[in-house]
């Protein structure tokens, strides 16, 4: 595409009505203000309303082929099918799409990115399409991504502590109302007790998710295994460029409104130290380092909501394996898990048209 | 000891009035009565109170030596240090203590001892004490313990969920004062916002419970570990007979009252199939299987809490080793955990005066 250097990119975000475009707009009017206009667009339902960004009043309009023209970025937060479906209707139009859905995640003309761990691969994309990955892989992968750099990562073991609103707004609403049920009672005692109060309140998790924890994360796949699961994994490989890469996951809900944590086991390629793992921590771009144990500091999912970084704490050297270590790490499921990491891509790109 | 074989064993409660006390109490009405006496033991602040038990009113004594006269086997739940001078004279008076404690755990000449997986340990005990193992070990180590049994256990990485009544009764205060704090609000969303609605409200816990998950339990050992993480690794190893099994831990406190769940990766011997550990899970003594995602069914505290045996779900070969097993596992940490297993003890060691 010809593009002037003095011309700013056009961006449209697809989607800005729902709880991630929410952010979108957020982060747009917080960041560097790198583009020229930002179309919103949404499903003709929400066409028509006004949202703020950068301090302006923008018209939402309906996703259709037109909305595209003259675009040169899109991100794309919409459910899998319409990104299946209108990606490649943008792509075609010469717009660089940047889908935070799972539909092109695994395709391999599709690249998948996290800015601070491969930025190179943003600028291979045979489809015209870049891929955000899934909250979860995104809430733990740039400190992995750091310590793999330099150790060289052999394996990981991972166990996550999902928020609700990875679950979208129904997942939000869903614990609120079940948490204004709990309140006050003496609930979580006997067996099924939290399952009758909370009734069929159940929204979109299969279980109660108050005074809970419910070890499913999305649909099922082949052998017993989540989505979720799938994901972290095979994202995991893709991102770190370890197609080989053994992953043990299991995905679990916990009653938190927003920030995925996750406890991780990882094994390196040669013997690591503790002291170096932190120095690494403490100045990989990204990442916070909260790790004092004996003044109380651990990172969780209230310090680190609503912040953009990856916090990383409890730093242990494996007991039994001079190669592995310990960690536990929350990173905000709706900032770096989607919306951020979306952003931070499009600006990467957005570099091309300088 | 000479006991005639038509007398029933003299049984002594110590720590009668604690939150595991209270459960002690209860089980020993629902179990097979195989007691003579029950005398009730606590401080000298409770002494005077009366407690039902077996459908009767009994009145709580003071501990002092003279309480352990004639009596046969006592459970002690009291604070380590309460256990390390009590536990020795009752012994010395040739009672067989069964401590709920961490005083004895690691002891070389004190059995650890979970009646479904080595109850042949509790027959020699140099010291006449026979340990309890720690909640979190114990609502995991029967499921662990019945697949060693067939494949042979090579490394243990686990991830705990758990429940607040593990930091006792204060435990439980706390959460519910927080949640009813945080019900009704928008908390949860911007860094700080429910420490702040919590204040200094956090009880027993470092941080907030409410909304949030804490990786913390206990206190800090060497080189960045907690002391629970310190007992599941080293108590896994002392009851599967593993003195060198690698084992990884981290545990983290979720807003649950009661049940502690645990993500486990096991690595065995050689392959495992998950028909065969589906097996052995549904018929191994004090093991649910509770697996059937297809259907919705996997454990939760909410199914597990009050009832007796280990929960086992999400039973999963590891994708990338065909001699791994992935397991979601809860235990109410109340009755397996804590009151239960004393029991099972006690009634094991009480077959010995029959």
């Amino acid at each position: 595409m010809a593009v002037s250097s003095a011309r700013r990119p056009t961006l449209a975000v697809v989607g800005a009505t729902g709880s991630v475009g929410a952010v979108l707009l957020q982060i747009l009017s917080q960041h560097a203000d790198i583009w020229g206009e930002i179309r919103l667009v949404a499903s003709a339902r929400s066409a028509g309303r006004k949202l703020s960004v950068r301090g302006q009043e923008v018209e939402v309009v309906a996703l259709e082929e037109s909305v595209f023209d003259g675009v040169d970025v899109a991100m794309f937060d919409v459910p899998d099918d319409v990104s299946a479906q209108w990606a490649p209707v943008a792509a075609s139009k010469g717009v660089v799409v940047v889908d935070n859905s799972a539909a092109f995640r695994m395709d391999p003309d599709v690249p998948l990115v996290v800015p601070e761990v491969n930025p190179h691969a943003a600028r291979v994309r045979p489809r015209g399409i870049v891929a955000n990955p899934n909250c979860t892989t995104l809430s733990m992968i740039v400190a992995v991504g750091a310590l793999h750099a330099e150790f060289g990562l052999r394996e990981l073991v991972v166990s996550s502590y999902q928020a609700v609103s990875g679950a979208g707004r129904a997942g939000v609403e869903t614990l609120r109302a079940q948490l204004s049920l709990v309140a006050g009672t003496e609930l979580g005692t006997s067996p099924g007790d939290v399952r009758r109060a909370v009734g069929d309140q159940t929204g979109p998790f299969p279980e109660p998710v108050a005074l809970n924890v419910v070890p499913w994360a999305g649909s099922l796949r082949e052998d017993g295994w989540s989505s979720e699961e799938m994901k972290v994994r095979d994202e995991s490989r893709k991102i770190l460029g370890l197609p080989a890469l053994p992953v043990a996951v299991t995905c679990v809900r916990v009653p938190v409104v927003t920030t995925h944590s996750l406890t991780v086991h990882a094994r390196f390629q040669s013997e690591v130290t503790v002291d170096r793992a932190r120095e690494i921590l403490a100045t990989a771009p990204g990442v916070v380092l909260f790790d004092n144990p004996a003044a109380g500091e651990f990172p969780t999912p209230a310090d680190a909501v609503g912040t953009d970084p990856t916090w990383v704490g409890r730093v242990r050297r494996s007991l039994d394996d001079p190669t592995g270590l310990e960690l536990f790490v929350c990173g905000d499921n709706l900032r770096k898990g989607a919306a951020l990491n979306t952003a931070q891509i499009a600006e990467l790109v957005a570099g091309e048209f300088a």
